[in-house]
């Protein structure tokens, strides 16, 4: 059968160590998210249509695979011929985030739950991309999430245990960069953007790292070039200094907010929030840099307080991030739920983990004669076998150079060559070094 | 918003102490196979449709869930609804097994593999089957194959590993009831069923738990009703040693056969066969008991030699099973691949597992006044933060008996209750145990 032999578009197989590496960097993050008191929750990777495409999910939305109805019959063929809609075939669909289920999970066991939840859910989300270098179609994400807390303490909390999973991974050159949502709007409306106008100057603020501040001003010109030109001004006067990174101080914060703007209480509200969050993050013994970056805006529409990103000087993009979005989680719950995330951008974090230690575990190759009986070999196997060791069985092949090659190349750490008197008291093998 | 909140039909959340656990029991799973010399693989959840349907899923195809085609017009839906096929807007669907997306990684990645490749591969799978109590639409499988080694090694090394992962869970009065295709196969040649009636006749043995003798010997009379007579005899002169465990000898099993059939030489190759496995496994020191059943049929078509499956005797159905499918694999390959697989059935043992020692870990409650600010708070907990430990903070709540019964029932062992004066020393707090 000659079909085509890989897996779906923009979808990966993981051989073995490629496999052991995800599961190593997986369980280093699990450790120190448990550690610091995050439980671990699944939820099915399916969620009904009605709830992918509730509004949560932005954008992503419109990339969520759909499943198909079960039972079609023509008549609802027909139908959706006549709407000229795919959708009304379909009641399910693959998750396109871990936030959308864990809203539905807390309606769902709220009543079971303890008051502040801290939720660790990891798994893998789909997204119909066009696939390219770094972006797939099915791809792990791996959150905290903080339900229930009001307070800076779950800010706190979130940056403490992301930066200890980061820096578990040998990632400490990661910056935090911070900002608060409520210090966005306070600009926007310091620089005169009408109300309905605010929600799409942000998402051009949000594009200041790929079209640059001229690309940003000329989009905001559009709408309002009076107020585009106190972005303007306000973008020059920040360039130097976010370049050298602004301490995330409530003095630092406000010293850096354009005069007139620094004065306004939501300004000053904001600021303050900073400096608690910041002061307690160091207080919790956090082990990443945080600076304030007054021009982060993290595209979801559904934050509402502070916002972060990590960057990494080896990578292009975001290595994580998360924020504040008191008013989701309520939507399913009929009550309101504060609430504050931190997302961990995994497969670029797999790529950037480069030296984490190997396991201290023997990986033998047990190389036995092509001609032994197949009691003997498993007698001999057997023997070997103990804690914290594994064992693969050769048969002896012409190029026994070449298969150890390729077993130390795999991790293999040991050698068994069995002699034939060995047969006899396989107790007399010994394992020699590889490589 | 009033909607529904439950996970979609079928389909489960898995709290805190739930998920806990069934990663506890997977990790059980994996330590023993991974010692035992077989590699994780991971495979998208996904495959291509044409693959799902190739006809190597048997009936589990019909349960799969298809994926949308993305960007449909009008077009396609109109032309779907004129061919009254669903089934042309999808290209994807979600597996409903391991075994064929193994088997389309074997095609992907042979290359780059061992010549014998021992696969293990975990994850979920999804069956539109109607849910009832046991059977879920998503459910974990977790299988361990070995590819490319066409002798009794391959058995005995999956029957040693499978049986030291159940143990390993404390399951040691699971029995392995083991057959062949091929004595299956000489046992209705024997009776005389004609070549085309034989794959339904191994259907309708299959039933045997289910009908009982009658029941099958009445389907088959429907064919054959002199062959069916034969198997009548059979099934009759068995049960006894059915009923009693016919031991895995080659004696055993040529003794328990018919007069006629125990001299045929398929029969006794097969017979021989086992008894090579059966001396193997125990040369390699299986922890789990094994008996011949020469009743087992186990239904999919692509069995080939050895088959077997476990029994749990609080189970009412199978914990666990496979066999050997030498001409499975080689389909998407070109290229003939002997094969044998064991598949443990996680959701059951996730059940019978009772008593996994919890692990020896610190879980700590941090009781922390109301009023005390968060970076005291974050402080405290920075000074308890240690490997081994678990920390959650809590606010002092009214009822604080009532919190720490709940935190106990979720399995923390200590609290820590902070008093004012150490919020100035936190080297002072201490660990009082809980419950």
């Amino acid at each position: 059968m000659a079909t085509q032999i890989n897996p779906p578009r923009g979808m990966r197989d993981f051989v073995p160590a490629e496999k052991r590496r995800r599961e190593r960097v997986l369980s280093k993050i699990r450790e120190a998210y448990t550690a610091h008191g995050f439980d671990e929750i699944e939820t099915p990777v399916v969620e009904d249509s009605d709830r992918l495409h509730s509004g949560m999910g932005g954008d992503n939305e419109k990339l969520s695979f759909a499943i198909m109805r079960r039972g079609l019959d023509d008549a609802a063929l027909q139908d959706a011929a006549d709407q000229a809609d795919p959708l009304a075939l379909s009641d399910l669909g693959l998750r396109f985030d871990l936030t959308v289920p864990l809203a539905r999970f807390m309606a769902t066991h709220r009543g079971t739950l303890p008051n502040v939840f801290r939720s660790l859910h990891i798994g893998p989300v789909w997204r119909a991309e066009r696939p390219q270098k770094g972006r797939y179609r099915q791809f792990v994400q791996c959150d905290i999430d903080i339900l229930g807390e009001p307070g800076a303490l779950a800010e706190a909390e979130l940056l403490v245990a992301g930066s200890a999973a980061l820096a578990s991974l040998g990632l400490t050159s990661c910056t935090i960069r911070v900002n608060d949502r409520r210090l966005l709007n306070a600009l926007l409306e310091w620089c005169g953007f009408a109300e309905e106008h605010q929600p799409q100057a942000l998402i051009s603020i949000d594009k200041l790292d790929k079209i640059g501040t001229k690309g940003v001003v000329e989009e905001l010109a559009q709408t309002d070039p009076e107020a585009a030109e106190r972005i303007h001004q306000a973008l020059n006067n920040w360039a130097e200094g976010i370049k050298a990174g602004i301490p995330l101080t409530t003095e630092s914060i406000l010293a850096s907010l354009p005069e007139g703007l620094r004065e306004q209480a939501a300004a000053v509200e904001a600021a303050e929030s900073l400096g608690e969050v910041a002061d307690a993050v160091q207080a919790g013994g956090g082990a990443l840099s945080l600076v304030f970056d007054p021009t982060l805006v993290r595209g979801m529409g559904y934050y509402t307080g502070t916002i972060f990103e990590v960057a990494h000087p080896e990578s292009g993009s975001s290595v994580g991030g998360g924020g504040r979005y008191d008013g989701m989680i309520g939507r399913f719950l009929g009550q309101d739920v504060p609430a504050c995330g931190f997302s961990i951008g995994f497969e670029r974090i797999v790529d950037l983990v480069s030296d984490l230690p190997e396991d201290e575990e023997e990986a033998v190759i047990l190389l036995v004669d092509k001609k032994l009986s197949v009691g003997d070999v498993m007698r001999m196997k057997q023997s070997l076998l103990q804690p914290g060791r594994r064992i693969r069985v050769e048969r002896r092949p012409k190029n026994v150079r070449g298969l150890l090659d390729r077993a130390s190349a795999e991790g293999f750490t040991h050698v068994a060559h069995v002699r034939d008197a060995q047969v006899e008291d396989p107790s007399t093998i010994t394992l020699e070094p590889l490589g």
